[in-house]
């Protein structure tokens, strides 16, 4: 591994203890009641992940100028909505995991209620959190975000996409919506909660923008060719379920294609954007990772 | 019927015209694709209901001494809120209930994966609706509301009493959570987004939390007295799923006589207020209501 590479992998893990420690304290404690509420909550959003979203609204904060230590809380929210879309996505009605991040899905784990009722917790755990902020337009961008127009338009999509023939065009819109959309706000709420100029903000949106979609499309790869133990996650799945992904469309080859060149276009954004060598790691940090 | 009662049965029932109007324009549109997820959202929504949250919201603005048309819109999110509950709430996960306001339920109707989805982008619609008012503290109260401390932890509490002994405190506190805190809050953003004074916002605080709870009680009594045709839903699945209710846990009488004690204590709590007599038309009107 080339030393710059390592140094940044390094920075980023040290971020994610931060967000971690963060998201410890954002979330009720395991013995407030109801208990079993409180624990599951904590059992889902605890179990570890890559906190990519956290990560780059911190990253966009710090690179704008911002200062304050509030921002690893603000951020903390992007990871509370993220985990609140893997459960219920995760839901016998939807796709019917029974693995997420190496531990029982929450409905496997629990029982399905809380899993629907712990997903509705953090939700609005999240608007509370983002609210905090003082800032409405945070709150504007991160539930459009989340709404029918990006996350929650794109997993009705993908579930209707089952089985079906579909183009090219659905499946970046599906992927777009799914996941883009979250991570574009990520990246656009940091540089709003440190007052960034508009010219800036518009960057960084359309960094993130390409950046989110080829981080899906990855996650389709991985799918075809990760392993379950460094994924913690059924693999296969997306064939199982008869998913509309990039393989499935246009096959491996093309999709690691389109992927990277998404990667040089995410990076391509940021040219003129002074503090963008960071960000420009992140970007090869999401085209390479395993997991 | 009295004049005066009949007089303000007639501006409720102008008030619900508006809020429906509102409620109309916040919803995307039924032919925007995913056009399921949006029919869903308006089959649920649109199906009628009192509007209560609503309601009180915008009398509270107008006694405060707001003037925006706006205020429609931005109470209407109550409204949002309070449909998201009752989509998850009649999951076959949860109450598994069949009908609601006359018509099958959402999950009945379309299907759970959809009931579930629709259910999250009225909860993430109505935080972007909220946000628009850039009204940071009446996002924070009304997330609060429906967090953990509130609706939802209100809910786990509910399900888990089934079937089992609760006491009076128990019964107490999930009415409270489950019910009282998204009417009080309602009650309270109306004075939030006027600007009126602090010790006003209290007042119509404690009055919101006495008739939330009351709200609560006199459903539990429909629940037994009531009838399917006038409520629009199945009366006695209280009884059914063992729920914990005052009329199980204290008798019939004596929820009647603590439901009109705490319309008594609500109306008392505004005593101090000039603008005093519309909600304690409200109060009376959700003591004797039928339905």
């Amino acid at each position: 591994m080339p030393e710059t590479a390592g140094k940044t992998l390094a920075a980023f893990a040290r971020l994610r203890e931060q967000i971690d420690i963060a998201l410890e304290a954002v979330l009720p404690p395991a013995d407030l009641e109801p208990t079993e509420l409180h624990q599951a909550m904590r059992y889902s959003v605890l179990a570890g992940g890559k906190r990519i979203r956290p990560i780059l609204a911190i990253t966009s904060y710090h690179s704008s100028g911002g200062k304050s230590d509030k921002i690893f809380r603000y951020a903390s929210a992007l990871e509370l909505l993220h985990t609140y879309s893997l459960i219920h996505d995760d839901l016998p009605c939807m796709d019917d995991d029974d693995f997420r991040r190496g531990k029982p899905t929450l409905h496997k784990q629990f029982s399905e209620y809380i899993a629907v009722l712990a997903g509705d917790a953090l939700h609005a755990l999240a608007f509370e959190v983002l609210a905090e902020s003082g800032n409405c337009e945070v709150v504007l961008e991160v539930s459009r975000a989340i709404g029918t127009v990006g996350m929650i338009g794109g997993q009705v999509r993908d579930v209707q996409a089952e089985g079906l023939e579909v183009t090219l065009a659905d499946v970046e819109n599906i992927h777009r919506r799914k996941t883009a959309a979250l991570i574009t706000a990520s990246v656009k709420i940091g540089a709003l909660l440190a007052n960034a100029p508009r010219p800036q903000v518009k960057l960084l949106e359309q960094f993130g923008e390409r950046l989110g979609l080829a981080f899906q499309i990855v996650d389709d790869i991985l799918d075809v060719e990760g392993d379950f133990e460094t994924l913690g996650k059924s693999v296969g799945s997306d064939d199982r379920l008869a998913k509309a992904t990039y393989p499935k469309v246009i096959g491996l080859e093309a999709s690691k294609k389109i992927a990277a060149d998404l990667i040089a276009d995410a990076k391509a954004a940021l040219e003129p954007f002074s503090d963008r060598e960071v960000f420009w790691q992140l970007a090869d940090y999401i085209l390479a990772r395993q997991t």
